[in-house]
């Protein structure tokens, strides 16, 4: 039976996880500009007091929801380079054609031009979501399959940039003949590359 | 000697010049988030009956101001298409490294998910930015240089989405051996495709 200090951190697990929940749907429907406590507080069922013993601050409450924003991909190990980023690029598509984080990463990116803790928020997510691009390489190097001077951010911005241009900026289909091409290309690259 | 009407036009111009430059000295500092018209009025010295009276809300100034962002490129000419998207590409990291509009850009990105008055505004900045790329594929195929089944609209992710990536995302220098790079893998992918 669990003790009455067990019983009280699971009502604190719980409401955090609705304000955390609230904080993020209503980030993927304003963007980070338009989150307000008084509401995450009134549909959380949450009070604002509780809330603010968890988070300090809006900023504070802000970067906590955003640092759970879509994980890390699986890091896929076919044997095959070109096989093995063909399944990272078509994650990454499927993810940028239907996730809603999508919707409210151009508000962390616009917030990160001037304001630092987001800024490296931001830095920190980017680094641990285009990681499985760099272990591939490795994998690809160690095998003999990828020459040792692969420089793995080219290689990452050749494959994740096209991709990303389309999703925010041209708003182009990503569509598998796409993401295809863009992955077929980086590789051909890559081979050309001098060690 | 001008006559009256010109005088009160003269004056009706620099009144909205003025409001137009001290829209987008804000959009620099805080983005769209934060541009508010009586800061406008007050440090443009231009009352807000008259802001109002040239822009009927805060929606009209800041479309007319956003759509002032930047020029379109020159279209270079050099009679070599790896040269020509070269300059294209270089023009593009320089303003990157340098250019204010590039901290309110994601502010527009941003505002597009979720307004489409804004996401229409985006889309016609975003071709008058592209429209060269498309120009100098156009000739390139014209002088038998670029399969005539090339695709502008990859090429110009291939070579744009790695140099946006790089100034929102990842925030890794774009120097001239990366544009290089980027540009001679595209032109190369390109060569490949079948017409």
């Amino acid at each position: 039976m669990p003790g009455p200090a067990e019983i009280v951190d699971k009502r604190v697990e719980r409401s955090k996880a609705a304000v955390l929940a609230e904080t993020y749907r209503q980030l993927t429907e304003t963007g980070i500009g338009g989150l307000s406590i008084d509401e995450v507080s009134r549909r959380s069922g949450v009070s604002k007091a509780t809330i603010y013993r968890h988070w300090p601050s809006r900023s504070a409450l802000l970067l906590d929801a955003c640092s759970r924003l879509g994980g890390a991909a699986d890091v896929p190990d076919t044997g095959d380079f070109q096989d093995d980023l063909l399944g990272l690029a078509r994650g990454l598509a499927d993810q940028l054609r239907t996730a809603a984080w999508t919707s409210v990463y151009p508000s962390i990116i616009d917030a990160a031009e001037r304001d630092p803790e987001i800024a490296a928020m931001q830095s920190a997510l980017h680094s641990g979501w285009m990681k499985p691009f760099a272990i591939v390489a490795e994998r690809a190097k160690a095998r003999g399959e990828a020459p040792a001077g692969l420089s793995a951010p080219v290689l990452t911005a050749a494959i994740v940039g096209p991709l990303f241009y389309r999703r925010w900026f041209s708003k182009e289909e990503i569509d598998d003949r796409f993401v295809t091409a863009v992955t077929e290309t980086a590789v051909a690259a890559m081979a050309r590359q001098t060690p």
